[in-house]
């Protein structure tokens, strides 16, 4: 048995074998050939391969977790037998004299732009289907044999350098049990992934991917950070009970799902979870979500090879809103550039990505690209209650500028007879710290704030939070930081508005006391915090919350503020 | 003609011969050869080609510029015939088999190492000597034909990519008259260093180099921003016209030289310099400073391949110290890192190096290079008025490390019967916004603030200042930069701190005023800006500005304040 440490970026404790994660490249770049007919035999081979490991797939899934998710795969099996499909594959290769993976990724590119643009629910789904079913015959041409996220169909724990969105996106929650990454820290996006699916994580372990092998039993504590590679029997057995006292206390706080968050003295805060994608919204209901704080749209616009149409954005910003059923959904615009590149957008390197061209400075840069989004929204505002939040924003002017455009397009859709709802509020991230020192002067312009900790503390510290070297200074507890967060809920409170958290810190156990007594009124956390942070809410008291913060305002050090909502917990 | 635009960097008007600087590799690695006479022979013909150019530049700026200004040129001619520079050199090509490059730079780099570590400030001028002739021979062995800095004897408008510190370093003043480079802003490194040399210059203009050729008749206007390339007769007649208004205007400027820095009202306040070299006080006395604000260590240690040695360090401090005679001395302990690389030190390369491991950061990891500054400082500050500040202090904690460092050096000194001034104020930078925002912590523990705008805006603003598609949010007038000055002045009048600023602000004709309202102490500049700024200090009432003040700190907006301070200057 050899013990990995890592960081433990989401709780829980998950024991199966291992998936090593390894990335090829699919190429599908067009090449003129000789002999189509032996081109369309090589397709028509891939094709088999593809229906005889769907099938095993199939009747694996059939036996193991029964019919309905075994459809799936039906699907997918219908697809590769759709001659509307197929035909004009072999069309394109004999008319055109290209290679069958050129020919199929153009092909099935148009389905999936059509599906993609469909109203429907069901029928956009269909894309990704066909997004999967494209990629499983390109593999078989290529002759790739690695193994994939979607080949998934026992119970796993994918390790990985790390993992990008659009795998994280693929992961099944019925076989995926946990996963353990080289590379990340507790606010990267496999982390954060993690802890909206529920799934135990450890992250940044450095080289977990060379340490273990493809089907060794592993143990992922995302409690303490560390996985253990191949234990004994009395290991497993010991961690199984953890896993069931850890179980125990989930079922304790799922008790609390539908009750209000309330402090012991009765003062009512609203939790609210921050999801990524429609299906995030589940997780949030399961756990007593009273909102979406925080719904990041980028993850539309990755895992794809253009920018979403405004109906792909539509339909997912309408099934968010209609799915939480009147709570209110804060609603990020796109908050690209930096850390997170688009592929097609091409945009310019830059020496500092943090401090560079991103979020509401591309977007009002490139105003086609956030009108869409804008119209999208507009459009989806009458299924729910719709919140927009710009992020990045470090003037007024650009407020002003952004606000301006929003109006501009709601304007235009009222002209044309297109319904928007009257009451959705405009608010702003505020993660700059020029932003937060003015808050007053904004306050007097926008519907809320929602504080944004993880960038608000790096740049309020000058400190990369992705680099090691200097991740001592990603300080949330640091009395600066606290100023800056009484500062905006102060100026907040002193025009009526009110002030959000979307960062981290909104779900740790040691800022949420010092929040609740600087007057935070809404605290947005993965889903699977909310449940634990009402249970702790509700024992304490605000007033006594309120004179705690007054004096960690007035410390010196981070380390001392730690230490003075320690002495209250213990 | 042609006009190019760009930044204006430094004000002045210059008319000269373009001199386009190129940088080629000076290889110095070993090889083995075969036949050592040849090699010699190859040496000895670029000793007599260099000697055959030293005679002729000698007898040129003898001509040209008198018997005082050749006479270094001789001392080159003395290194290039001194048979115990070339004898071992020669020794060691027929003894190792080696190539000549090579045994040239390994045996200067031993003299260049033992004058360097003298205690005579004239001995430490003959390493630069020996680097000059060196490089000298080098480029003869190399048969590189370039145009070197050091090679300009006659006026000159340098016209470079960009001017690194040790390019800067080169220049001569009697020479050039001039630069324009292609890239760099207002608070690149070249810019600052052309404002401390007070030659006019432009940067930023994408692509002079390629615009113009060797020797080209130019025109660099450093009040507009603008080049002329190969102007008319009329048009060098007129700007020869306004370069004497230029010039009258600095002669009245030059008659505030010895009076002190007073308001209309009767404030007094300090003006100080931001130098780099030892070389630069001139610059300092010559414009009337009352002290040097920063003194930016970070020269010292680069164009060379190794740190340099406590005595090289201790050297240069006791220099500034003396030549000041008493009055103030800020130095900030090395500040490397981020944009500041040194070849030898092989920093791993960040996704943020603005957000990175630099400056104090560094130096409390590696502190073996620490140590050795603050020993040469220690050493020194019986020469003068030493004051020290540590750069990119983020939290508490890194400053009582890096005192007690300071503390237990100087214990280590004293205990060794060295002496150490017992007067030597200590303080820190302010240019990370948790520290503004925690002024008053800070100021129960150091003696004294320095504001450096440079870093506070970028790190306020979350903008990088060097990228161009951000720069709009570059801005020292927004409210929230004002709020934070005036956070950390009070906080240091409080506790009866004193404040300097540091940053390019300090010498802004539009921050000026509004930095009397606030209440500064001390406002360190360019030398060029110091009489500029007493002239115009010297009309406005402090108590008038207090008002000022006020009100921009109400504002909303950066233009918004511009607007108010131009109103009263209209």
């Amino acid at each position: 048995m050899i013990k990995i440490n890592g960081i433990a970026a989401s709780a829980g404790i998950a024991i199966a074998r291992a998936f090593i994660l390894e990335h090829s490249e699919y190429s599908t770049q067009q090449r003129a050939i000789e002999n189509p007919e032996s081109e369309i035999t090589r397709l028509d081979a891939a094709l088999d391969q593809s229906r005889i490991e769907l099938e095993a797939i199939k009747s694996r899934t059939f036996k193991e977790l029964g019919e309905k998710k075994a459809e799936i795969f039906e699907s997918h099996l219908l697809i590769l037998n759709d001659p509307e499909l197929i035909n004009p594959i072999k069309d394109k290769i004999t008319e055109e004299s290209v290679n069958a993976e050129f020919a199929l990724h153009e092909i099935a590119s148009q389905f999936i732009e059509m599906f993609e643009n469909m109203k429907s629910a069901y029928l956009q789904e269909r894309a990704a289907d066909m997004r999967d079913v494209t990629k499983r015959i390109l593999k078989h041409l290529l002759g790739i044999t690695e193994l994939s996220l979607t080949e998934i169909s026992e119970e796993t724990i994918v390790i990985a350098e790390d993992l990008t969105p659009s795998d994280t996106a693929q992961l099944n929650r019925n076989y995926v049990k946990g996963f353990a990454t080289n590379t990340g820290g507790r606010t990267s996006h496999s982390a954060i992934m993690a802890r909206s699916l529920e799934i135990p994580a450890v992250v940044g372990t450095q080289n977990i991917t060379t340490q273990l092998k493809q089907g060794d039993i592993v143990i992922v504590d995302g409690l303490q950070g560390e996985v253990l590679v191949n234990p004994t029997e009395e290991t497993i057995a010991e961690y199984r009970s953890k896993q069931e006292q850890h179980n125990r206390q989930v079922a304790e706080w799922k008790k609390l799902r539908d009750q209000n968050t309330l402090s012991k003295d009765g003062m009512h805060v609203e939790l609210a979870a921050n999801i990524g994608t429609p299906g995030d919204v589940i997780g949030v209901l399961d756990n007593g979500g009273e909102g979406v704080g925080l719904y990041r749209t980028e993850f539309l616009y990755m895992g794809r090879d253009k920018l979403p149409s405004e109906e792909v954005q539509y339909n997912a910003y309408k099934a968010v809103l209609e799915k939480m059923e009147g709570k209110p959904v804060v609603v990020r615009t796109l908050d690209i550039g930096g850390d997170k590149e688009l592929p097609y957008m091409d945009l310019p390197k830059e020496m500092n990505p943090f401090l560079g061209f991103r979020a509401i400075r591309l977007c009002l840069d490139q105003q086609d690209i956030f009108r869409v989004q804008l119209r999208a929204l507009l459009r989806a505002s009458v299924y729910g209650n719709l919140r927009i939040m710009f992020p990045m924003i470090a003037t007024l002017n650009e407020f002003r500028e952004a606000k301006a455009v929003l109006l501009d397009e709601k304007e235009k859709l009222q002209a044309a007879n297109i319904a928007v709802s009257e009451d959705i509020q405009l608010g702003i991230m505020v993660e700059i710290p020029s932003t937060a020192v003015l808050a007053d002067q904004f306050a007097k312009e926008v519907d809320f704030f929602s504080i944004g900790t993880n960038d608000l503390i790096q740049y309020t510290m000058a400190a990369d939070r992705m680099n090691e070297r200097v991740s001592y200074l990603y300080q949330p507890y640091n009395p600066a930081i606290l100023r800056l967060v009484k500062m905006v809920i102060d100026a907040a409170h002193h025009e009526g508005r009110w002030v959000g958290m979307c960062g981290e810190m909104a779900g740790d156990a040691t800022a949420i006391p010092l929040l609740l007594g600087l007057g935070l009124d809404e605290f947005s956390m993965s889903a699977s915090s909310i449940l634990p942070a009402r249970s702790q809410i509700s024992k304490l008291n605000a007033s006594e919350m309120k004179e705690l913060a007054g004096k960690a305002l007035n410390l010196g050090t981070a380390e001392e503020v730690v230490a003075l909502v320690h002495a209250i917990q213990s």
